[in-house]
């Protein structure tokens, strides 16, 4: 595979993080950093985005430490991108305070590597910027595109979703967004449709509550992996969508098995990423112990 | 096993329902009767429980073609138990919109069978009834005591509750009954902390969302089998806990692995339950289907 194989588009962020187990001002966050950082366990992938002048160089090497190529991300004059949230009781909800958009105002990325990516995730952002950046790639050449989404998406723009979902394999959704946008109670209809409007792949997060894969006709229920405390959830589903792709990458398979493998480890570096702070559990984590703890995940949801 | 080795104590009663998909006045409910007709297709147990003169001959005889034993049923002048609920879009939550105590008011079961049963189920009653049995019924001679309860007894009883807690083998209680019983919001800490109280297993159902087996030091997480569509999820949770019981009886075994299969009998059973109104998918269930969908389940819980 080449060096530009695995490339994820999303954003990159300092957020503000208030949970009742503490506060932090300035963490590293996005959603691409969250899922390129999960990938790289598995494969090291390129990122596309933008950032701006007071992007910290800590957070750049942090990501280029794991071999992440950020020859992609564009710095622009002005401020990074900023979103202020806060998690009460049920950390389940995030509550955003502030949105500061700032340079992601002008995000029109632009992909001028040598090669076509293999496979592309393209993580919460427009999805005007999701076509566009398919518009840049010639499809037969990519092997497979991921897209997230959210609410104020598919509120703002459904008429643009509906292409994006046209020309995508995979579409990765919370609960909550599979049923905005199916206006469908049932999970399990509420794919059904999403595949009608194109991906095959469907994966519906929920949380503390597992995920589940529809693979075509095909489908894998899992429970989330059990923790006694979850700190801070924020970026468990970029991190989720992102070893999903490190791993298919790193696999260069997209079958039933490999895709249910995915899904058992995006689970289990999700579960660590909540452990602390933004990325901190990860800057710590080896892949010895997310292999240690799939192993646990197997035995806990294993039927004798 | 003698003929009284499953006995299940719990109320019986005419319910009225009404769903978003329809309503209903007269449906055969009670927890004692959902958790001994699914423990009927693996072992017939008996009911301890009253009645009122008014119990139709129907749902008799319908308990009674199960192998049921029927011949600790009390028939007390005066009505049957009636409680009326209704569930909104969210099926996970029943409101109750009327309770007719009735001849329950008056519950004092005695046990007058020749043997002391093997394994004992004290379905959801007030803990002096579920004392009241154990009190009947010298320990070292019952193999296996499990218990439900409800928020009701754990605002208002919780002195009695311990006393129950520390005479069972399992507690059987869904998410939002641990939480309350324990003050903390964790589940795997809320499990931990009622094993200290006593009963060495508990099992924290999910609704939804599966369940969650705590066995000594062990557990199991399974997530529910995905219905397109719930009816009706009355008598979901006595279902699962009387398949429960029924398959731990019929095997005579309560460790860890034959659990693990109680458990996801009790989810399998109960998924039939919720897709029609009261005991009408039961009456038609065979163990043959149960078994199939056990095996689906085993298939699309499996990280391969």
């Amino acid at each position: 595979m080449g060096k530009n194989s695995l490339v994820i588009v999303g954003t990159m962020a300092i957020d503000a993080l208030e949970t009742p187990f503490g506060k932090e001002d300035s963490v590293f966050g996005g959603s691409a950093s969250y899922a390129a950082y999960a990938a790289s366990f598995f494969y090291p992938p390129s990122i596309v985005s933008i950032v701006g002048e007071d992007f910290p160089n800590e957070y750049r090497s942090l990501l280029e430490k794991r071999q992440i190529d950020l020859s992609h991300v564009e710095v622009h004059a002005g401020h990074t991108f900023r979103w202020r949230g806060r998690y009460g009781a049920d950390l389940n909800v995030a509550e955003t305070l502030e949105t500061q958009i700032n340079v992601l105002g002008d995000l029109h990325p632009r992909w001028n590597g040598k090669q076509t990516p293999e496979y592309l995730f393209l993580a919460n952002v427009d999805p005007k910027v999701q076509l566009e950046l398919l518009d840049q790639l010639e499809r037969p050449r990519i092997k497979f595109v991921a897209a997230d989404t959210m609410n104020f998406w598919i509120q703002s723009s459904r008429a643009l979703l509906s292409k994006v979902l046209a020309r995508i394999d995979m579409l990765v959704v919370n609960d909550g967004e599979a049923r905005l946008l199916t206006r469908e109670s049932s999970l399990i209809r509420a794919a059904r449709k999403i595949q009608g409007e194109g991906p095959n792949i469907v994966v519906i997060k929920k949380g503390e509550h597992g995920v589940m894969l529809f693979h075509g006709e095909r489908f894998l229920v899992l429970p989330a992996y059990p923790l006694e405390e979850v700190f801070d959830p924020t970026g468990a589903g970029d991190t989720f969508g992102g070893t999903l792709l490190g791993y298919l990458a790193r696999e260069d398979k997209t079958d039933f098995d490999t895709f249910c493998r995915a899904v058992a480890y995006g689970t289990v570096v999700a579960s660590f990423t909540v452990e602390k702070f933004g990325l901190d559990r990860l800057k710590s984590l080896t892949l010895s112990e997310i292999n240690e703890r799939l192993n646990q995940f197997r035995q806990i949801c294993k039927i004798p």
